[in-house]
């Protein structure tokens, strides 16, 4: 298993952290808003005995509030729809194991969340890249590029919506798309929803489980970790109506037992979560995303199209390659003892060569230091050497 | 992938439930015991404002501590050595991932736990069973066995010491035996030590990580679940000298991003678990042990050799078929309307046809209920249709 380029980075980030360098981390999705009250009170207010195995789906409880929050989003599923997971990484590698045999391939926008070839590669299939450009806005290709791509080992689509890394939202049309794709070839429709509440400018989230007649087709991945800020605690779902996916899912669930309990004790507790809540984490993000947005394609040789969802910005520099860039800015880069940690492009593409001018940028930080990044950037790009303006 | 013959078994028992029968759950490792008062204490006196990823290998604090534990039982090794994972179930999926290739072999004595084959059925690998027997209690088969089960494609070994289902210490020599074979024929030695603490009539517990001259092959896995009582808390951990495995581990720990945090709070905090809580546990499970199988070994046809430790043993029936009779027991019978759950020996072997005649019980009850439960399982042979006696 290759080291992600992003991981690859970490031990500059520590030479830069004992040198003393202040680094903003732009580089991982890991909110710095709190987690809501209620988690926090559920938590403080544990009286717990004892620490048994919880049932291998997750506790019924559990499952039946959460069938209460999907149906908020039109989502409307039974509590044994549901399979509770240790995150939306397990949910992810059930989803694979339990619709698809060894080799076979699915599809992938590409840029992707790098950890969907990760989890294939664990159940031996294949991420078929399907290049999604910049200057489009990272929207979904054409029918027939998608079509191109078909070969009688794809078994299925994976898409994250809203997108990690691009920040796209995809539009009724383009999942309208996928739908008629999905049901003509009869595919399955892997749906990453763990953004969903992050839909900014008005945009309701559109969940792959409104599109009518792939029912079946249709597995829901998701997560409490990006939502509520619970990233530690572990919990995820996978949701479908295709009642054989799902009990294959709880054969490799029982395999592992059962889900983390304190952290579905959390992820109970957080269905509870008041409106405001979500009102405030959206009017926050927006700002960052409008700021960050802005001062990105301030800079000379910068473009970052306008993501409309989730927390990250997929950005163009004018750099040789922003693996090496994002590691001289580590090494060898300071301005004011501040530098910045960027995820590079290339972690995001399956097909080689691809996105080497590209950076993914994390707006998990407030304004304030939103604007010493992009200020630190901006100041870096005018001295990298491998720059290209 | 197959439904386990314990898990088949849930909907009677849930329908035995309905009816108004108390079950004996003798069927599952679940313990009874609570888990010890610092590791409550822990949580109770938890407050926190974020619930962040932690490091992918876990907690460098945890891991730390959990150095400090090892070297309690004479197993010298660095808190990098050390890798926090999902329970021992994710510590058995990482390491049969980081150590084989698709199509490698594994041996395993048999019974044995039966995730072994669900995990390497998951890396796409097979565990080939070397039978272990009931007349000899379970002791490791002579040598020339395990040479008869070697391959081009075998890759390693994989014992869990004290053993589940059997209750089987191996002993120094048997231990040593192993030794040379993973020596001379360059094999991996994955070494489930989930039940270490749990070992009776004063044998102390001998790890693989004490073995000469193997550092590099052994693979330990571990586990809080059995030693704590804290299941559900989903805290494992992969050990080993080998960098290259540890590193490739992380990898695989990286695509999960983090091992639960909640949990590792748990974990850690259990390390200072007073000496007192292991003899209390240990003395409970001896009492308990002692009861059982004297108690079976009275019962016409029973016969269950005496485990030294772990808490379960694996008796021998006089019925036809105990998967028939586990569901029989669950169905059709009851005295003074209670019933006993049982673990069908066939779910714990891989060659078929084997462990037909036997059962495993866990006695995670007090005596109290053991003696109930024994008196059921005594009425029940009395009288079930399919008894052989």
């Amino acid at each position: 298993m290759p080291t992600s380029p992003i991981r690859r980075l970490t031990p500059f980030a520590e030479a830069a952290k004992r040198q003393g360098k202040t680094i903003y981390h732009l580089n991982i999705g890991q909110p710095d808003i709190p987690p809501p009250q209620v988690a926090l009170d559920a938590i403080r207010d544990l009286r717990i005995v004892s620490l048994e195995y919880t049932h291998s789906a997750g506790n019924e409880t559990y499952r039946r509030k959460l069938a209460e929050y999907y149906k908020r989003y039109d989502i409307n599923v039974d509590y044994s729809d549901i399979l509770i997971t240790t995150g939306a990484s397990e949910a992810i590698l059930f989803s694979f194991s339990s619709c698809l045999n060894y080799g076979d391939e699915v599809i992938s926008p590409e840029p992707c969340y790098a950890n969907y070839n990760a989890f294939a590669s664990f159940t031996g299939n294949v991420i078929i890249p399907l290049t999604s450009k910049i200057e489009n806005d990272f929207a979904l290709p054409p029918v027939y590029e998608i079509e191109e791509k078909l070969t009688p080992k794809t078994k299925g689509i994976i898409l994250c919506n809203p997108n990690n890394p691009t920040g796209y939202a995809y539009t009724k049309r383009e999942l309208l798309q996928i739908r008629d794709i999905v049901k003509e070839y009869d595919l399955f429709l892997f749906s990453d929803e763990a953004y969903r509440e992050f839909c900014y400018d008005g945009i309701e989230p559109i969940s792959a489980m409104h599109l009518k007649g792939i029912e079946e087709n249709v597995v829901m991945i998701d997560s409490v970790s990006k939502r509520f800020s619970e990233c530690g605690v572990r919990i995820g779902s996978i949701v479908t109506k295709n009642k054989e996916v799902i009990q294959t899912a709880l054969k490799y669930g029982q395999a592992r037992l059962s889900p983390p309990g304190l952290g579905q004790i959390v992820g109970e507790a957080s269905i509870d979560t008041p409106e405001e809540y979500y009102m405030d984490v959206i009017m926050e993000y927006t700002k960052r995303r409008d700021y960050i947005v802005k001062a990105l394609n301030n800079i000379p040789g910068v473009y970052c199209p306008e993501p409309k969802g989730a927390f990250y910005c997929m950005v163009k520099l004018p750099v040789d390659d922003t693996d090496k860039f994002a590691q001289w800015l580590l090494e060898e880069f300071d301005h004011n003892n501040q530098t910045v940690m960027i995820a590079p492009g290339s972690g995001f593409y399956t097909s080689p060569g691809l996105g080497k001018d590209q950076a993914r940028l994390a707006y998990v930080l407030n304004v304030e230091k939103l604007a010493k990044s992009v200020e630190v950037l901006a100041e870096a790009l005018k001295v990298y050497p491998g720059r290209t303006l």
